[in-house]
């Protein structure tokens, strides 16, 4: 079963939005088991939208078109696919029972275009639209099947996850899953070249390494019957290609680094702060993204400035004045400084140089410092970040956030064992 | 002048990635006075390939391929594309001196399959890629314009900033332009509403809201001969919208909030803080996002459990005990002991209900107090987020830091009056 994916729409054709509806639409048609076999972006222009429906009818087993329902006279998007299935629009009633519900509710004035919107194909289903008056609509006709669904992602996604894959997956031979094993500190070259044999043969799952911030992301994709089956052939491989990267592995199952972080403090019973000079503020907001971050975490420090670094967190002007700020005498002073301010068990600190400007020869753009305090001892760390782009500050920041995490998790693991 | 963009490739195609060189080249097509026609995603299939080729070629002038120039037998999209231009492929001898120095630079190994990447079709230019070895595809024959760009967004977007837009605003009668009013702390529904005549009446430039992270962004687009004159068509209308607004509108240029308040502080000579709760580092994190954020911003203080607020910001057990973290008495206290801690000319405090846990019926998630402490005097106010969906928790941060970065900007501004 196959399917093209038509977005309506100047708004995306022109380039003001991203179309991320057609990524989670497609990805979730995939993981159905429908292939999809075109994606297409198309203008508002009755012409054009006609024409594209009229080919994609001619192609294709799905076809699904985002966006077009408005209620205006020239959103003919409903019209054409009907059409293309040769059958009429006719009113239904339960959809104009909710639009005048809508307008009542929200106190907006009904006009004759509105009720445009409750025109569904003779036929078809109106899927249920709680986020807009548009219902989606969905219709098997002659070895067709059409599925429209609103523009807004806020209406949209939600349609297609609650109605249209459920009836897909009823429909479809296979079925696939995806599962990654996230993987921080090991350069995306040395993973890859440690996985090659395996990657190159394995077939189900197809094994594959995505790169970002920094993070190498070995993503394994399966196909079976069923989605637990599916599953199940990612196992075994998820769990050994973690043991290959031990700590450096941090998740097989889409926790993020931060909650890996969180969760793994709670389970030890630990409270970690952090002290951020160039991160400014990036690592606590991480781990607070977290919910239950408060039984972990009791605060934080942002220290920019060296007298801030000095009068708060009791950096010496000695190590500020001989070493810098930008120094591992500097991050361990930081460290040992907000771990006994915050009465943490672990703490960690930053200080670097985000860039683009402040760079030396000796302490070049990318140079961050971290260090990490803890009852058993301390220690201290360089990264040199050789980022590239027009966002060289925001990817050092990023990069030195996630490191300052998973060296507070390697470090929650360790106290961890010796409990 | 119409285009049609062609990504090639299953990644796109099936929802592992999101079509982001789509959009930025959309763009900036209609910017140069292209009109994009159709967005089509085909796979990596020859078949695929070349029927789509050929459809593009029949319907539009400029035809603009991203991806499919790998190194591969299977590539094809490089062939396919002269087809349809009736021309041969031929060496490059440029370009293969350049994939030449870049396998002897990197010190990787060359296969015979690298050199195609050096074919371009008979009496095109290839367009040179500083990040990578396939180069960009340029070709005018019989009224049409072939463009062929990599896949990779680092390699793919500034070949066609720098070598394809140039060639493509020579041939165009008419620019576009695109200038933004953004606007904090005002609905969506009740900007539209005092824009609505505006809006309506205004042909040139076209003006739109888009709303996002609770800001108001009042998008005008112009059209004219040169950039310079579209540009200028958006300058009254612009101003006339940002007065219409006050202090809400706070960039009329593209600036950003954070980068609006740091310049303001710095043309104000000021100094400003941050006590955070709920957002846990997120405003501290925005201001020193924005390069010489050093010149106005020493640190600032996460205080997320009540220990921490009491005993390094000074607020007062009764506060916490009669009012609770979540209070503007609260956050007047945190406010006023950051400032002192600091030793800042302004400082702001967050302290809220994120969510999803958390809510009481008093306080409901979404509830965010905010403090402001300047020399001139403090003050206080609550938001009640309404937030939906399924990521409320970020949605009520993210909310917050801007709210807490506008109420710095306003006091900025003030002070700044004054002196």
């Amino acid at each position: 079963m196959n399917c093209e994916i038509i977005a309506v729409g100047d708004e995306v054709l022109t380039g003001d939005i991203v179309n991320t509806n057609a990524r989670e639409i497609a990805a979730g048609l995939e993981d159905a088991g429908v292939r999809v076999r075109r994606q297409i972006v198309t203008s508002d222009n009755p012409a054009e939208i006609r024409q594209t429906l009229a080919e994609a009818f001619d192609r294709s087993d799905v076809i699904l078109t985002i966006g077009g329902l408005g209620p205006t006279y020239d959103d003919i998007t409903r019209e054409s696919a009907a059409e293309q299935m040769g059958v009429p629009l006719v009113r239904d009633p339960e959809t104009e029972r909710r639009i005048r519900e809508y307008f009542t509710a929200t106190g907006r004035e009904l006009t004759d275009n509105n009720w445009r919107q409750a025109m569904i194909p003779e036929g078809g289903e109106a899927l249920v639209n709680l986020n807009g008056t548009a219902p989606g609509i969905w219709l098997e006709k002659n070895g067709k099947i059409l599925v429209q669904l609103p523009g807004p992602p806020r209406e949209c996604l939600p349609i297609f996850r609650e109605s249209v894959l459920p009836r897909l997956r009823e429909r479809t031979g296979q079925k696939r899953v995806t599962r990654s094993v996230r993987i921080f500190g090991i350069p995306e070259a040395a993973a890859e070249s440690r996985l090659h044999d395996r990657m190159t043969a394995s077939r189900n799952p197809v094994i594959a390494p995505y790169v970002k911030d920094g993070e190498v992301e070995i993503r394994l994709r399966a196909w079976a019957d069923t989605e637990e089956a599916a599953y199940a052939l990612t196992e075994a491989p998820a769990r050994e290609i973690a043991a290959e990267f031990g700590d450096h592995a941090y998740s097989l199952n889409g926790e993020s680094l931060s909650e890996v972080l969180v969760r793994t403090l709670r389970e030890n019973g630990l409270h970690a702060t952090a002290a951020e000079s160039c991160t400014g503020g990036m690592v606590t907001a991480a781990i607070t993204s977290v919910a239950g971050a408060s039984e972990v975490f009791d605060g934080g420090v942002c220290s920019y400035a060296n007298a801030v670094k000095a009068g708060l967190l009791g950096v010496s002007e000695e190590t500020l004045r001989e070493h810098g700020a930008v120094s591992e005498a500097c991050a361990a002073e930081m460290a040992r400084g907000v771990r006994k301010l915050m009465r943490a068990d672990l703490a960690v600190s930053v200080t670097g140089i985000a860039g683009p400007g402040g760079g030396t020869p000796e302490k070049p753009v990318g140079t961050v410092c971290f260090g990490v305090s803890t009852p058993d001892g301390e220690y201290t760390l360089t990264r040199h970040y050789r980022s590239q782009g027009s966002s060289v500050r925001e990817s050092n920041r990023t990069r030195s956030a996630l490191e300052a995490q998973f060296q507070l998790l390697l470090a929650a693991r360790r106290l961890g064992k010796k409990q």
